[in-house]
């Protein structure tokens, strides 16, 4: 099978890298990082949560940061957010976002993660649904994390995934919405290419008019090899981190580390002829900016290995 | 495409890992290594080089060290040889070893690492042919190294390898030798996943009877998703190191680091229901050992990532 002329990128390195760093970065050392990468032709990028600045005191800044930047044309700039009022600041802060249902495919993350068993979670989505149309946007995503394996649970069934996936569509449909992009997040790291390709298959297969994204991780080596499986399945959206932010690759623990690496990706798509729309010098300067800021060697591959300059 | 059943593994860490290294490592340290290595299921374990000492101290223990490893039945102990002396070497240490006639794709790789342009690669196959002819060994492989891209010459086109290929046959058949393998080398780390499935692809096609092995680096990121795309075009043969022993992470020079991690390999298949033989609970403790050995993080995910243990 042919892969795709091109993919979307959405850079989370500044949101998913950052909040896991102990030492506060200065937002003006965000603000020059994320108006490099809006010039390195990325075209989404998200930029910080809205969650409860107590809880993740690294994204206090958040607005002050959503303020600042110098947004550039053609570049979608995001925000995550867990709850109403965080939803409510993502409006104020004029951020891009789609009406989405989350969901998390092992119960045991979603309650260690979310403190919410999946039932939980699904008995808010109607909640959620009602906020989306109070602001007046379109239900049009489904969220699922942990969606192939599991630090608790082990290997995630894909019938479990499906019967999920089912289940948020119908409640979307109950309420008048549309479902037009599923989110495969491999949030630990656990899928394998044959499973990544088996998996798109079957939701492709089940709903042909729905798009899929993958936000992977590659915490045990396989992430792009998975990234390419999605390739060859016609996937043209992923998440990615610059310089493989989010992860610390010192940090001995189970847990969630390491997206892939956003120039390694551009550089497998680049290299097969996959047009990312990125350039990969100017990425590449992003990403020795972001080992500048977080003190520390990133896992990212092609910083160290370099590219070809005759 | 189905994947293999199974797929057979050459840990090269001991060899390709080693050599690198400035500080000296004990005889003793590599014996108890290799000994280890040698109980996890791996059924071949490439374990020095017979080069000069002079040119590579690490390597000045190769003889002692063959004779002080606790050989296992089933496994093959191989070493690296680049002359007639080390062949020589390689028989009186009983090492298993095959006839092979090697060369570079890249004409500047070859003169900057084995002194020769290809052509007086070649000129000296008729040589090597007699050599093995004397010893009563076939000559039966051949070996392709930067056989995808170089930093030198930037991509090889497939084109020119094939040439080369038919080459290296012809001078095997007129001396009456038959080539049943072909080793391709990503020396580099240039390689992406179409052009590995277009380069098996082209080589099966025009010798069917040849069976195709890799030796891949994870130079820029690529390792394992070209590792896969072998798989999925039934490559069985793949040379890996242990920890990803062979490329020092922290060296940020362009350079020719880091195989392919034997562990986070073995997983890729395991996942996906290729067996390697290998346990891989016995693989990672040989991966800390080697850590230890040289006194740094290697570059595997596996071990920090860790396996699902319930």
């Amino acid at each position: 099978m042919g892969l795709p002329s091109r993919v979307k990128i959405v850079e989370v390195g500044p949101r998913e890298g950052f909040q896991m760093e102990k030492n506060i970065i200065p937002t003006e050392q965000k603000v020059n990082f994320i108006n490099q990468l809006s010039q390195t032709g990325l075209s989404h990028i998200e930029v910080t949560s809205l969650v409860n600045p107590k809880r993740v005191p690294q994204m206090a800044d958040a607005d002050e940061l959503l303020s600042s930047i110098q947004r550039v044309g053609g570049v979608s700039y995001s925000a995550t957010y867990l709850n109403e009022k965080g939803l409510e600041r993502a409006i104020e802060n004029n951020v891009d976002f789609r009406g989405k249902l989350v969901f998390s495919a092992s119960n045991e993350f979603s309650k260690a993660n979310m403190n919410k068993s999946i039932d939980e979670m699904f008995a808010g989505m109607k909640n959620w649904i009602k906020i989306y149309q109070n602001v007046s946007v379109p239900v049009s995503q489904i969220g699922v994390m942990a969606a192939f394996g599991c630090n608790y649970e082990g290997r995630i069934a894909l019938d479990h995934v499906m019967q999920l996936l089912q289940k948020a569509m119908n409640i979307a449909r109950e309420h008048g919405e549309m479902i037009h992009q599923v989110r495969l997040a491999d949030t630990m790291g656990w899928a394998n290419p044959t499973q990544i390709k088996k998996t798109i298959f079957a939701i492709k297969n089940k709903w042909p008019h729905v798009d899929i994204a993958l936000h992977l991780h590659d915490t045990r080596g396989l992430g792009l090899a998975n990234a390419n499986a999605a390739l060859e399945e016609g996937v043209v959206e992923f998440d990615a981190a610059v310089g493989g932010l989010g992860g610390c690759p010192f940090a001995k623990v189970k847990g969630a580390p390491g997206n892939i690496c956003t120039e390694d990706f551009v550089f497998l798509c680049e290299e097969q002829g996959v047009s990312t729309g990125v350039n990969l010098e100017a990425l590449l300067e992003c990403s020795k900016m972001a080992e500048e800021m977080i003190g520390r060697e990133l896992p990212g591959h092609l910083l160290k290995g370099g590219l070809f300059t005759n």
